[in-house]
């Protein structure tokens, strides 16, 4: 699982960062990618990555800002014509559904694939064998969601060589074996499942939280996580327009990680009046809270590997 | 008058062209711009010019396709977040209307101007004292106009040189002359008007033509134009494509602006196909019809002068 930021600004484009959008990659893990939030523009951004938006499996959105959705029409279009022919979920606040089938009925978009919007509410909006991604409502001056993204624990997987060198022969047993019973064999040996495979290992967890001033319901869904990815519009001299316009300063998000016992914090929509040594400065600040944190930039990646 | 392209691409961004946007810009004339077609990330190629959003006075949208409108709601919200407060009007095709105002409501998008949004017909959809703009309707696979904007002849301009040195006073007389009308000096002479001023200069006609193949309506629209922008998506080997598609080949494109006999053409919407050495072969299609022609590239400009 990569983590790939394609636009970490606030409100509006500019020349150093694009509107939201971060790309999970699940390449290994479900031959797909995930996208959260589609500003104007994202699938301009994808142009300079390897990302394919026929690979495009689900796009969660936060809320219904501009600065969170104007890609969607685009990119919709763009992965029918790029050969995008399965079928593609998106997850948003009430509100979406009308927006997006008004769009494409107006702009008379073709698509050759089944398109799903789902408007959800809080608790767990997807699930399947491997993943279990959860809602929360946040606190913004509109609907705003954040998402918790599980991974779930990973099987054992077989260390074949062990087996062959145990005496374990090619066929049956093998899969018992990785099922996690043990064997006996031919010769009235026994082998035990769990010397011939790794141990099941756990999965990860993300959560990825839309615009938000500091709240409880956003410690609760980055509970433990292995990343949090929340917003910092705003500094500690501007933290009075963040309770203004519903938004976090650096500190928030710090103290949210710090809270929630995240284990890595990447803060992104980062306002345009930050950039260059003003990026390191919020850094530092956050720093003071909680020390693991990054900043995004555009194109910024993070990389989850197995413990 | 200059004319800069913003994106000069067909249905998709690539990396070489975005998708449709043609700035007129009337800052001489008008201390404003126009905008003709706002595809995806518009307001990002206007972060790479010297436009300001909030001297946006009015935007022509052609047809409904995403990749001549996808932009609109972003470059609509940034204008008033960079402190644009003077009016804005829109004019397209039905069906503008419901997007623009289904997009704004459920995006809270908050507009600090007046915004105005008129659905038109073929006609003269506006005039004033120095422009005129007529519309008509051309042959796409969906309602798509092409646009045809008169600056009305410039006034004379009073030579004050030439006046002072044949014995006017400063004061009314001056006004006078310039009016057009003969003054009679206090020693009993006559000065003419048309001796001390310049004479009336034609202002220019551009037309500027949404997707299309093909028409008659075309060639009105166009008549002894000083500039025609005209797409031309495809070329004489994918001419096939051109008619399923309702576009035009270079071909189409160069026989529009030698039937309407026109100045010159510059030719734009050119698929993404069309690179490098390909491009020059698609402008030597076009120029054994109509020789006056150049192919638009993203931030290519043609200057105005009067004659
Ligand atoms: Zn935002
Ligand atoms: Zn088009």
């Amino acid at each position: 699982m990569e983590i790939q930021f394609l636009g970490t600004g606030a409100g509006m484009p500019s020349k150093q960062r694009n509107t939201s959008a971060i790309v999970m990659k699940l390449l290994q893990e479900r031959g797909t990618f995930w996208l959260f939030d589609c500003g104007e523009a994202t699938q301009h951004q994808m142009l300079y990555t390897a990302l394919k938006p026929r690979k495009l499996e689900k796009i969660f959105i936060t809320h219904l800002h501009g600065d969170h959705i104007f890609g969607l029409p685009g990119l919709l279009g763009s992965r029918s014509f790029l050969a995008g022919d399965s079928e593609l979920t998106i997850y948003g606040p009430k509100g979406i559904k009308e927006w997006i089938h008004t769009t494409i009925r107006l702009s008379k978009t073709a698509l050759q694939y089944p398109l799903t919007v789902v408007e959800i509410s809080e608790g767990v909006i997807f699930e399947d064998d491997t993943f279990c991604v959860e809602a929360k409502e946040l606190a913004h001056v509109i609907p705003s969601f954040g998402y918790r993204v599980t991974q779930k624990p990973l099987p054992p997987t077989l260390i074949l060589e062990e087996a062959i060198t145990r005496g374990v022969p090619r066929g049956p047993l093998l899969g018992q074996l990785k099922a996690g019973h043990d064997v006996e064999l031919e010769d009235g040996s026994t082998v035990k499942s769990r010397d011939v495979t790794t141990a099941p290992a756990d999965g990860f967890v993300v959560s990825i939280l839309g615009d938000t001033k500091f709240c409880e319901a956003s410690i609760q869904l980055c509970d433990e996580a292995d990343l949090v990815i929340h917003e910092a519009t705003f500094d500690g001299d501007t933290e009075k327009l963040a309770a203004e316009y519903g938004h976090s300063t650096i500190h928030d998000a710090a103290k949210v990680a710090q809270l929630a016992n995240a284990k890595q914090l990447i803060a992104t929509h980062i306002s345009a009046r930050f950039i260059g040594s003003a990026v390191r400065t919020l850094l530092e600040q956050g720093k003071t809270i909680f020390p693991f944190l990054t900043i995004a930039e555009d194109f910024s990646t993070y990389e989850w590997k197995n413990r």
